[in-house]
């Protein structure tokens, strides 16, 4: 059942020992939402804590190093920045039709919580932010961190278009209530690992073109992070990198997994729905930053993407 | 004479054929600044123009492509976004010493200008809104994507610690007026051509390590343009890449001239005063980025430059 903010904040309320679930591969944007909701639950003397499947990127750690670790039995579950239940990863098996709040701003949402509030803002972020202010609790510098690494990192730092004034207005509140945009920008966007630099540098370096030059592909393979001391974690900012050559329209970034299958990365501007690409082979997103995953190698995914891509662009 | 927002309005405003000087090497900032106040200007019923000592980069031309060739003999000379009077490039030899007014926002102004506006915002386009609201002219979407044009750029899309919450609130009201901050943002931070995405892996292939690797140095010769095809008005996007590996608090970005002699772009964090390096060179700039010209080579300079960051990070 689709609900507007009010009821959202409403719903948590009534509520307490609230476990919220966040992405698998966690980005800036479930990791800032999951733990500024949970900061302000606690903070409006709930119980509550945030769960992933996976190891989360040691760079997050201001976003949760100083909370207490609570251990409760969950009476209520929330998923923040999740479209689908597979999204969850290994917590799937465990919560998948047990959810009962969901807060996101895909539009491909498949509402399979029992409660969704869905506004396709520029991050989840900013839908919390008005979340944390109807729940009655005063954002903290804490809560501002958090709230403005999901803005920040889900918009490539204010540069997409999915950027509204509200967007800006939200991040300079943040900023006021305590927000350090210059370090979360920093170590957001300003800093290298020497690893990752000579990542980067292989992979662009492999960067081939389909289609007259309109779709950009580069490929990420277990052998390269052997070969530059990188890791899968490291790999979120190649993306982007993917449409930023000029005459490109679709940028894909192909990603092998220990077992020899692979991710796909889909990145677009106005003139190609990402997520509807992503559709074709099981995934979904945005319309101009979606994904999917290949049960075959590198090589077959390449083939079959760049010729879906080919039929899109005709 | 220092004077205010207001002060600098009221002169404005007292004047015709107002001739509006830029820095050479233009980048978003002088040329946003530069083009805003002009479209303010004529929109005041004035006559006015802007001009510059270097070709203005084709990317730009957005911002002026639409606006009638006013030939006109010069009543009154501004300067925008220029720290010294030598920056001016060739212009200098015409106006140095004539300059009416000066609105900067360096801290390392040297006061040449009869009349100075000096506040050290994120970007002179920020301070420029302020001036151009004072003047009573309504900002419409040309001069709006002006000015969003040099708080961009300057900030490297709201990235530096140079931001504040009046930047973000006024880039939202840009974009109110119509600023087309998807296409800006993209135009300047998401568009490489391939001949510089060559250059680019090239040049940050060469990247050298010195002072216990807390300074990176890259160079960018007459040579490597040749090898790539791409030339030095494209390179505006590599010196903020010099700082982006872990542990470098400064980063220098070596540019060899046609004439064998180089100038150096200085990046650092907080830890360094960018501008106080640049000054041991007869440089200047903004603490955390600055440039200096030499009169040598690249190799000489970069020993020059690497021996002073040694007794910096002493």
């Amino acid at each position: 059942m689709k609900i507007d903010v009010k009821k959202c904040a409403a719903l948590l309320k009534e509520q307490d020992n609230i476990l919220i679930l966040t992405h698998a591969h966690p980005d800036g944007d479930t990791l800032g939402c999951g733990f500024g909701l949970c900061r302000a639950l606690l903070k409006a003397g709930k119980k509550a804590r945030v769960i992933n499947s996976d190891e989360i990127p040691s760079k997050y750690c201001y976003l949760y190093g100083d909370l207490p670790k609570y251990d409760f039995a969950e009476d209520y579950i929330v998923a923040v920045d999740v479209a689908t239940e597979n999204l969850l990863g290994d917590l799937s098996q465990v919560y998948a039709g047990k959810i009962d709040l969901c807060i996101d701003h895909h539009g491909t949402n498949t509402e399979y919580a029992k409660y969704l509030l869905l506004e396709e803002r520029a991050s989840v972020c900013e839908l919390m932010y008005d979340v944390i202010r109807e729940l009655g609790v005063e954002i903290d510098a804490r809560i501002a961190d958090c709230l403005f690494t999901g803005i920040s990192t889900d918009t490539g730092c204010f540069r997409y278009a999915s950027v509204t004034p509200a967007t800006m207005r939200i991040a300079a509140e943040l900023m006021e209530k305590g927000a350090d945009n210059a370090y979360i920008n920093r170590l957001m966007f300003e800093t290298k690992t020497k690893t990752y630099a000579r990542l980067e540098r292989l992979v662009l370096e492999g960067m081939e073109f389909f289609c007259g030059e309109r779709v950009a592909v580069i490929c990420v393979t277990q052998k390269m992070y052997a070969q530059t001391g990188s890791n899968e974690q490291e790999t979120e900012p190649l993306a982007p990198m993917t449409r930023q050559i000029e005459g490109v329209e679709i940028g894909i970034t192909l990603r092998e997994k220990p077992d020899g299958t692979c991710k796909a990365s889909i990145r677009t501007f106005e003139s190609v729905n990402a997520a509807r690409l992503a559709k074709f082979f099981g995934g979904g997103g945005h319309p101009q930053a979606a994904a999917c995953r290949f049960d075959c190698g590198i090589d077959q995914a390449k083939k079959m993407i760049v010729e879906k891509c080919g039929e899109l662009l005709k």
